[in-house]
């Protein structure tokens, strides 16, 4: 049997650059800021780093590089760096493999870093490495999820309505939050009236383009003292791939991701979590869409398949509900740099688990969820923190 | 300080594809018959795997995806699979970073593969993800390592002579070799009549472009011997990067690659190697260029700085040498398919320690080492595997 890596590894410093429009800013210049903001948060030199990963889905769009670009960025020279991609789990992903060569024994001290500079170039054919296969066959990212929000729609009721709660929300989050992409509140009626880019998502449904880095510094949880006091401890690590052709799948229910539900089960048992909607006290989950968020409340389990619109609609996720989602503002406020969303979820909740969250703390909270989506819904990665 | 994971994984099972123009086969079909070939090889289920990771450099170009495709090709469906990329260096760190993860305690039993398809799309534009930044300054792989080849050339004397040795050992054992991409011998006046490439390299100092995939089954060591008796342990693993521009710094040596020896030093000291010419009994390493290898002699310590020219002139690399390199016929031979390449040196390693490798086997072999190198020379990754 493994054995568990639960309470082994401790987030000592996280940093995160304002999330935007970042045309006056390299690739390694969004690196710099990040790595060397979560540097001064832990309170330690760069060369107390070990080795490091870097979470990016596609530098090169981004006029960047890969490993080397973190190696030029932060001067770490001479040391390990792996560069981790897998979709737009890419960030927590290399969270996770940081975390499992710090819990090996391997490394003391690594450093995790994602970013994503999508502004420059259009992602269609350059960005996507030679255009992707799937947008090959039409099918981007809104066309993807607006087919499975039609068909979970279709079978549970409910419509646009539940998607503009959402929408209105992560705004509102949004606004007290100063990394944010947009930090302005919304009204449903203007998400209703928004143009519509794929039925049933209309403009506010869909979260931006975006440019922006966040990165993490871990080490060896019986270490972390020497650094701070208020380290953050990863509970629960969960990955799940499923199919990148769900539609050949003749049993794909359509309404509903299983890499969530196989990753958060993953997650969930090593974290030692049996009741979700009680145990977790926030969540940062992957709101690339609202309807996503929706049924990531289902398949997380924070509520039964087909009442994710009844979880939002009753308030339960917003900051004064009992287990607030996306606080930051998710993607929807935030924007979507892929490889750095992941990691930006870590840095909110490390930041809401110590209290230092400002206008949009989560009072109480203990245990926090990050949960990043990928690909036509195949990937997912959950990651527990807790103190 | 860090703990030592080494002889804490172990490696039950290997694969490897035909290297070579693959037409006929799928990105998905080369992971397929890879992965089942170390399937087999372990003798063990598919579902026996708690986790995969796939190394692959540019899956788009190869009309494949990234984790998706590993999930696709061998139904390991709901489980985590991790896309590791990290230039030429991509198939070794994603056997690094599944090692560190089976020896963290995370999983039992991990897959790892790695795959390139190059030949359906010529790289340049498509297959560098929209062009990579080095070739838009007109620094093709050719042109960089030539650059530093001719400074190597200036400062130690020599020339074209002893890079012709280099492919003719390779060509000599490349056809010895049922998996290589060309199984032929060649001569030292066909490799010095060759057309040039970029001086001092003729064609037949050049890799090949190629298709294929390599896979391994690896596992905690103390659960190896339920499946085989003669496993493969890691003793070592390094991996290094150093700057992506190494031509604007201006104390680099221009001789050699830092990365490699950075990179084996970190897996000497977790192997315990003290006198690596000595103690290694044979290597694989990255020769994507005949003076990469040389270069390659010196940076692992097989010798001094400068005396790579007589160390193959020595015959001592040769299979009848006293430290046989690339015994496979390296990438010279088998070709190089990015994210493949390391996987399959781990799997001519391991067949060699294991004895089965035919008329190319290394007597006596106990101790072996797979190297890759990447990007401007920027990464390396070095992994030592014993008995």
């Amino acid at each position: 049997m493994p054995e568990s890596i639960k309470d082994k590894i401790a987030i000592i410093g996280v940093g995160c650059t304002k999330f935007g429009d970042n045309f006056d800013q390299s690739f390694e210049d969004l690196l710099a800021e990040a790595g060397f903001a979560a540097f001064a948060d832990a309170n330690i030199a760069p060369e107390r780093v070990d080795a490091a990963w870097l979470g990016t889905f596609s530098p090169y769009a981004g006029n960047g590089k890969a490993s080397v670009s973190l190696a030029d960025a932060l001067r770490l020279y001479g040391k390990p760096i792996t560069r981790v991609e897998n979709y737009c789990a890419t960030g927590t992903d290399a969270f996770r493999n940081a975390a499992m060569a710090v819990a090996s024994g391997m490394y003391d001290v690594a450093l995790v870093a994602g970013v994503e500079k999508l502004k420059d170039r259009p992602m269609r054919g350059l960005g996507w490495e030679g255009g992707h296969p799937y947008q090959h066959d039409g099918l981007t990212a809104p066309g993807v999820f607006a087919m499975v929000a039609n068909r979970y729609f279709h079978r549970f009721g409910g419509g646009r309505e539940a998607l503009a709660k959402v929408s209105v929300k992560n705004h509102h989050n949004g606004a007290l939050n100063p990394k944010a992409h947009f930090q302005m509140e919304i009204s449903e009626e203007q998400v209703l009236k928004a143009p519509i880019v794929a039925w049933p998502f209309g403009l506010f449904d869909c979260c931006p383009t975006t440019d922006g880095a966040a990165a993490a510094v871990i080490c060896r949880a019986d270490m972390a003292r020497q650094f701070r006091d208020d380290y953050v401890l990863v509970k629960g690590l969960g990955l799940a791939v499923t199919s990148g052709r769900p539609w050949y799948d003749p049993a794909y229910e359509y309404v509903g991701f299983a890499a969530t539900r196989a990753a958060s089960e993953e997650a969930y048992r090593m974290a030692g979590i049996h009741d979700p909607v009680k145990e977790i006290d926030l969540a940062e989950v992957h709101d690339c869409f609202t309807w996503t968020e929706i049924s990531n409340y289902e398949d997380l389990g924070f509520c039964g398949k087909g009442e994710g619109a009844h979880f939002i609609g009753e308030g339960r996720s917003t900051l004064a509900g009992d287990l607030p989602v996306n606080p930051s503002g998710g993607l929807k406020s935030c924007g979507h740099p892929i490889g750095a969303s992941g990691v930006r979820m870590i840095y909110e909740i490390v930041t809401q688990l110590r209290g230092q969250a400002g206008a949009r703390q989560v009072r109480d909270s203990e245990l926090g969820l990050v949960h990043n989506l990928g690909g036509p819904g195949a990937v997912a990665c959950v990651i527990v923190l807790g103190r």
